[in-house]
């Protein structure tokens, strides 16, 4: 797939914003405006909600990025935002919300439907995003993942030898299967748990974190809801990629 | 309790240390050298293994309260280090090791013995030490409370209104009593857990962390044993107090 990039900007003289795709799949590309040496990137997941909802909070992370000396990068997701719907996700969401709305348990079936098969195409396509970013001459490895639907940045982290470090957020319903991938992941992890994520279970959010077989591996737990991350949580993590990537 | 100014030395040009006793109790002052205005303080919790073994690792986190523009103090426990033997404490900690060595369960009435007499007696010290502390013309409120025993950190953090935010180290026995008075804090909190911490009980420790009535608390859990915290834990948790005392 042709990297294509579709638009320019320069913010506060200081990074410069390209939107671009890749094939049919939109993404954005934040870079230090005058970089003398090219510049390790920060892959930065998506939750499925499209990139356009989340863009102000994916700008506020990329300006992080780049003002640490780093590159940031974001993918749409498949099924997501302006991407063609994908029926058998739409069908997954569907289920789990009727069985939430229910109060009846979210059965290991639906987790893997909604799950399983939107790892292996996002993974697939974040590889390929790798394979068009890192050619370019003003980035260079070591990659950093950060956020996103987490089973993404376990199988990621487990699987792709260019991502060195990964900021995890724990937010989401993980597949067994998904559990098992994460003791094969080795990198250096930093996990976030909003402690009283109402979308979250929190001991599954626990026993992922121990499943790990990281050496180097954070959990750092917060007040709030999902949304309620503090800003501190983010200075954190900014300090985790700087150790690991710069 | 008179306090008295026993030793004084320069470190670096940077730091003056000053060891002092409060009464009978030995303890350390360390303070910016140069400093134009009055310093919060960063009261240093001990474990109960005397100050002369813990100096090391103390002077490194007050030297760096000190590039932080803070004073840190500590305090010798009583019953430890040069301090008279406290015979019942001797008997918790010999029947704590007894029970151990044996692979028994270690009793809430062994638990209890071995902390609740001591924290009442180290909060009381800690509170004559921030006035007279206090009164010294280079510092000032708000205070900090940092590691020690967690039990004597919770009743400090409950009680102790001059104290602002606390760093606690989940890393010890908590009696029932104590975990019923995390849910009367309030203060910024920061709480360090070591993931593998061989004399720790990590569900208790998640449970003392989910007590605490706080709006405003971090738990940051680390891979590897009781002594193994890694260096950007010290970063994360002095950018904690910097936050809120300065």
């Amino acid at each position: 797939m042709t990297l294509q990039f579709t638009s320019e900007q320069r913010l506060d003289g200081e990074v410069l914003e390209r939107g671009f795709t890749l094939g049919e799949i939109p993404g954005f590309l934040w870079t230090p405006a005058s970089a003398a040496a090219p510049t390790p990137l920060i892959l930065l997941g998506l939750p499925p909600l499209g990139l356009g909802r989340m863009y102000p909070r994916l700008l506020d992370r990329a300006r992080s990025a780049v003002a640490d000396g780093l590159a940031a990068a974001t993918l749409e997701l498949p099924g997501s935002g302006d991407r063609p719907r994908w029926p058998a996700l739409d069908q997954a969401r569907a289920d789990l919300r009727r069985v939430m709305t229910a109060g009846e348990p979210v059965t290991e079936a639906i987790i893997d439907a909604l799950t399983l098969p939107l790892v292996d195409r996002a993974a697939a396509e974040a590889r390929t995003a790798l394979d068009a970013l890192l050619a370019l001459p003003e980035l260079t490895g070591p990659v950093g993942y950060s956020g996103g639907v987490i089973s993404i940045g376990v199988r990621l982290a487990a699987t792709e030898p260019r991502i060195a470090a990964a900021g995890l957020f724990a937010g989401s319903f993980v597949p067994r299967a998904i559990l098992e991938e994460a003791r094969r992941v080795t990198i250096p992890l930093h996990v976030l748990l909003q402690w009283d994520d109402e979308g979250n279970d929190r001991q599954a959010a626990l026993d992922l974190f121990d499943a790990f077989g990281s050496a180097e591996k954070s959990l750092h737990a917060n007040m709030g809801g999902h949304t309620g991350v503090p800003q501190h949580a983010g200075e954190d993590a900014a300090s985790f990629f700087g150790r690991h990537l710069r």
